[in-house]
């Protein structure tokens, strides 16, 4: 649509400074310290979506960071498009390995680097400039709701409540979340699932206190190299993970969906160069592609214990801890999974140290049909402004509350995600493309009219 | 004697109150950030050691911490004993284990609580005020040199160079040392060895920057998982070091020596107990006083990668550290222990992951002949004090600079620490009793009365 080309190119330097504004509050939903800056990031985003043309838009607290709920209701005969996104961010240690500050967004070649430039608020903003975008052309043809919440980044802990309490409010046809990425912008690809998580962390004692390691060094069991014999034993030399009953509940990917995952484009050699390291890993049978896609994972997270300052000190400590989470694939269950890790490190802890672990939060897999209403319409906006059409992929990363969403609205989530892997999520200098920033308000107003029309 | 016991009971709650002046500077040699508070608590040594009487003291600097010299002359024909000390002490962190500051000493049933309170200000101040109460008592009976360095915690890496300049200052008939424990009050023992140290710091580097672990979980070699497998073969099943050549420089003690250690008053399941373990660990074949005495090791003393703070972060690290140190007994070098431990680690990194390792500080085992006029000394001079026989024990920590102080001075090394295991050296709460520091007060000048009658 002209109307819409011609509204965006002539506000699209507002639109990219607003998105700034919003990067400048450090809102990262686990320290904290940073409470208040959740509750003035949560009034940001108010504001913007009233400026953008919501009719109405209220803070809910919760026992955590608050949701912003919005909506824009043209005809409630019409199609309802429920748009969910985070503006929570990541912690942004190792503060050192950031080239800028992560909360003083800094832009060089045409790439906006900030924590949360592209997950999430760079991301859940292009919704806000697509609802502007219809409201000031007068073109909007579905009802809008906006769902924005301050726990993604740890587990969404009090969102399920929300949800339960307003299903009315919340009533849609379709959830549309941007907070994923394509292949590439020459690629377009559109995420048909993601996987589940599981999330445990590890404390492992030895001695009721630090020790010299002299004194008691080769007596005692030391809590680090305890540890370190546990996480060792958690993949056999194939790289399958040896916990008991890890893969019982997947569902492998059929031999159809493996032929068509081995047909996208996608260079291994390329995806090693980009990652700096001389071979790539995983486990052994499946491609890199199928080892983030379909099959389930288990990483370490972090690890500490002893002495970790500037030179030497000859401690044996008492403790030592690690976070380790695993990434979920249909039908695997984040509770039995928890449990199973849990368990596994609480049943092989040697004599001579007692092992401790708890949950952080986790989220269950998720599947989008290909055959759906929106995820045709998500498919047909691609096609009208990449002029090409999208390839369905399997993502890797994990968005819990999808599984929520379905069960207790019944409906379907559809992904338009715009980020790039190379994107830095949750790493140091996290960054989002202006292109894809624009290009993703561009394409979204084409979802809407597919979708109503459909 | 009369005279001694008269002035230290006259004197004690001095003694006492300026050891605590001496604990509140917090001379850590391995952080740059205490460099001032170094040289303010050489400066504190030499005054006290010209109080006690000596004739001149020296503050030598060198290119790290400063070295304090002093010296009082009786007599160049008579006996000369050179005490060694260290006034530098180790880190403190954790720092919320402590109980009390550790730069504010408390005092609480009878013991001195603070970084340093044994090791080894406590222990070598003994030594500043048994000189002190020889020279008041008009009764010195040797030439004492005091070689007092700031470096100890951090492998002293200028004293060898001190030595090698200094060697007509420092001529002497014998070393003596207190930085080491007996077994108990009660059972007063002589280290007669020390073991050796070699002491590395792996860095395990796997994708060039932090990733997301979902995006990327699976398909690439994680540094901590890396890591921990490396740690986990340092060991076999019977807890035998792995690390090929490591053994093969060990002297094995004796059917005899061991015989005589299996006697030492000893109780595992006390020891157990104290240290707060259900089971003890250690090498298959040998006694846990085996394990800490004639037997080398290998303790990580540190480790640390990813994200580690408060709740979950899902990141996939680019690296991931470990410190990881030895320690050595007759005839292992520190030099070919290092060199091995350093290959070991970069020999067997996994593909996918490139190791880097370099060295710390190390030092060379120690053992002193029982026979020998200054070992003889000490155990008279515990006899007249303690009222029993001293036990003679192997020690399991390091005083790398023995080896160094025999090479170049040609003079043998005798322990006599008045410290105790449960001291919590290198540890959250260092303590020392003052029932120790006056015994050893009390000891010392015996030592110089027997060794000078010799």
């Amino acid at each position: 649509m002209q109307a819409w080309k011609d509204y965006q190119e002539q506000n699209k330097e507002r639109f990219l400074n607003e998105l700034l504004d919003l990067l400048r509050i450090p809102s990262i939903s686990a320290k904290s310290e940073n409470k208040t800056d959740m509750v003035a990031c949560a009034e940001a985003v108010k504001q913007r979506l009233l400026e953008a043309g919501a009719d109405t838009v209220t803070i809910y607290e919760t026992p955590g960071h608050p949701i912003v709920y919005g909506e824009k209701i043209i005809d409630p005969s019409k199609p309802t498009v429920l748009v969910y996104g985070h503006y929570d961010v990541q912690p942004v240690d190792p503060l050192n390995l950031w080239h800028s500050d992560p909360f003083d967004p800094t832009i060089k070649d045409g790439k906006i680097y900030a924590r949360g430039a592209c997950d999430d608020k760079g991301q859940f903003y292009m919704h806000v400039k697509a609802l502007e975008t219809m409201v000031k052309t007068n073109s909007l043809t579905t009802n809008i709701k906006f769902c924005i919440e301050g726990e993604e980044e740890v587990g969404s802990p009090n969102l399920a409540t929300f949800v339960k309490a307003n299903k009315e409010l919340l009533k849609a046809d379709v959830v549309l979340i941007s907070d994923t990425a394509m292949i590439s912008m020459e690629n377009p690809s559109i995420d048909i699932g993601v996987r589940g998580l599981s999330y445990i962390e590890v404390e492992v004692t030895g001695p009721n206190r630090d020790l010299h390691s002299g004194v008691y060094g080769g007596a005692v069991a030391n809590p680090i190299t305890m540890l370190a014999k546990m996480i060792a034993s958690c993949h056999d030399e194939n790289n399958h993970i040896t916990i008991p009953g890890f893969y019982d509940d997947v569902v492998e990917a059929t031999a159809e969906e493996r032929k068509m995952m081995a047909a996208a484009p996608y260079d291994e050699n390329e995806y090693a160069a980009d990652l700096g390291v001389d071979k790539l890993w995983g486990e052994n049978g499946f491609t890199t592609n199928e080892r983030t896609g379909i099959r389930p994972t288990l990483e370490l997270n972090g690890i500490w214990g002893g002495y970790t300052g500037e030179g030497a000190k000859t401690v044996l400590p008492s403790k030592a801890f690690a976070k380790i989470s695993a990434r979920l694939v249909p039908n695997q269950s984040s509770e039995k999974i928890t449990e199973k890790l849990l368990n596994y490190f609480k049943s092989i802890a040697p004599a001579g140290v007692t092992v401790n672990a708890h949950e952080h939060h986790g989220g269950e897999p998720y599947m989008t049909p290909v055959d759906s209403k929106a995820y045709k319409a998500a498919a047909a906006a691609i096609k009208d402004t990449f002029g090409k059409e999208a390839i369905p992929v399997r993502g890797g990363g994990s968005i819990p509350i999808c599984a929520l969403f379905e069960k207790e609205l019944g409906i379907k989530i559809v992904f338009m995600g715009f980020g790039l892997d190379s994107d830095n999520l949750h790493s140091p200098n996290e960054k989002y493309d202006i292109f894809n920033f624009y290009k993703g308000i561009e394409t979204i107003p084409y979802f809407h009219k597919h979708f109503a029309e459909a």
